[in-house]
Formats: structure tokens, sequence, C-alpha cells
């Protein structure tokens, strides 16, 4: 499964906070039950437009991983949590609102990773699944 | 633009190609032109279930990223070409289709990150972007 979040009006102090992305890309693979990989990778960036500075961080978790992008200067966030295990979505959405303080989000969900998690079924399974292909829905507001 | 591509039936000898997935995070963000934050991170993962190895890799280009999962023994992988810019979504599927000889995908195409690229419209803009937010398709077979 792979939630994709892009907040708007978020709290800026949040998006310009290195550690609490940091945290978040340490602790949240353990809240929905996957194993890093790597410790989190976190960067400050800073572009040739002022406005588009921010922090990016990724983790890779098993065969799958989390990401974050922040813009401080324009109150929007990018977060990406993929994992090839089965999670809630609604959850992990409640937690990121949460976190990065988000009154307004834009959200994707993908049923992606997961038809692939049992090892019995990865050849046979795939016409089979592939039949539940479109029933994945556009981005919602959340 | 943030382009999602899971595919299927793939060739076991490219997906677990270190160096192939290296290479591709390596040189795709100049393909599209981004600029890469750091080198690439790659790794192979062995987890509890055989099957589940695989190579995993990711870069972080300017507030957005590439990342790629593979699982050989399934013939599975991951992809995800996220940019802040606008690029030829179809063309990067074709790049990746060829690249890992991938003969069934599933696609996604969401539109994010791309309407915060002009700054003198970040704040002004937002009612107006947000109108365009349902027009994002669900996943379509490539």
């Amino acid at each position: 499964m792979h939630l994709v979040v892009d907040g708007y009006g978020a709290d800026t102090a949040k998006l310009q906070d290195e550690e609490l992305v940091r945290t978040f890309l340490d602790e949240y693979p353990d809240a929905i039950g996957m194993t890093k990989m790597i410790a989190p990778q976190v960067y400050t960036y800073h572009g040739p437009v002022d406005e588009d500075w921010g922090v990016s961080g990724f983790v890779l978790i098993a065969e799958s991983h989390i990401s974050i992008h922040t813009f401080p200067d324009r109150g929007y966030v990018n977060i990406d949590i993929f994992s090839c295990k089965d999670f809630n979505t609604n959850d992990a959405l409640e937690d990121v609102k949460t976190t990065f303080g988000l009154p307004e989000v834009k959200v994707w969900r993908m049923d992606r990773g997961t038809e692939y998690s049992t090892p019995s079924e990865a050849h046979t399974g795939m016409v089979r699944e592939r039949s539940s292909i479109v029933s994945g829905g556009g981005p919602t507001d959340g």
C-alpha cells in the first residue's frame, strides 16, 4: 500500500525542523510494522529559487520507503508512505496531519506491493490480482 | 509530477543488478532536467521470506526523488519518479520499461509538486490549483 499526502497551509516551524523529519522517518516504520534497512537520510536543501528551500528525507524500509519533502516558505509538504505490507492509511493520514500541522491535504492511495507479499501466489496469482488494478481511486481530499 | 510504475514479468538478471539500479538513479535525474542532492543510495536486501530479497535504491533530487525496489525472484519491481518539475511521463515510462525489461506494468500519474514551482503563484494560486485536484486518474495499464 502506498499513501501519498500533499499538505497545504502547514506549520512553517515544523516544516523547517530537520529533527522532526528525522524522528518521524526513524520511528514511523515501527509504527506500521515495517523494518528499516538503514538510518534515515535527511538534508536541508537550498535551490536557485529562494522559496524552494526545504528539508528532504528518506528512509528505506524492507522493499519500500517513506519520504518527506518540505517547503517551509510555501507551507507545502510532500509525504509518501509506501509499505509492502498493508497498513491503515486513515490512521497514517491522521498521524502525518498531526505531525506536520496540515489543515488541508490532497491524498492518493495506491494498492501496490501488497499483492506480492504472499510468495506462494506470486506467479500463479498474477491474472487474478490484475483484475483489481482499476479499483484504485484518483486523488481525494482528506 | 509523480510517475509510479509497478512492473511485472521483469528481466530477473536486470532486477538483481545493483549497478544497473545505481546507474539509472545516477543518470536519470539529468535526463528529466533535475538536480541530484546526493549520490544514489543502493542496497541489496534479504528479508525473512527468501523470495522477498531484492535491490532497493533511491536518489534525492531537488525537493523530490526517484526510488526503485526490485524483487528478482518475483519478476516484480516498484519504480517512482517524482519531480517538482514537469516531465514527459510517457517517455519516462518507456525508459523504465526498456531499462528493466518490463512486459507488463501498472501505472499511476499524480499531478503533484509542479503547482508550487512558480513562486509568485504559491499562495494566491491555491484555490485555482485545487480545482484541478480531481483531474488525476486512477491506475492505468501502460
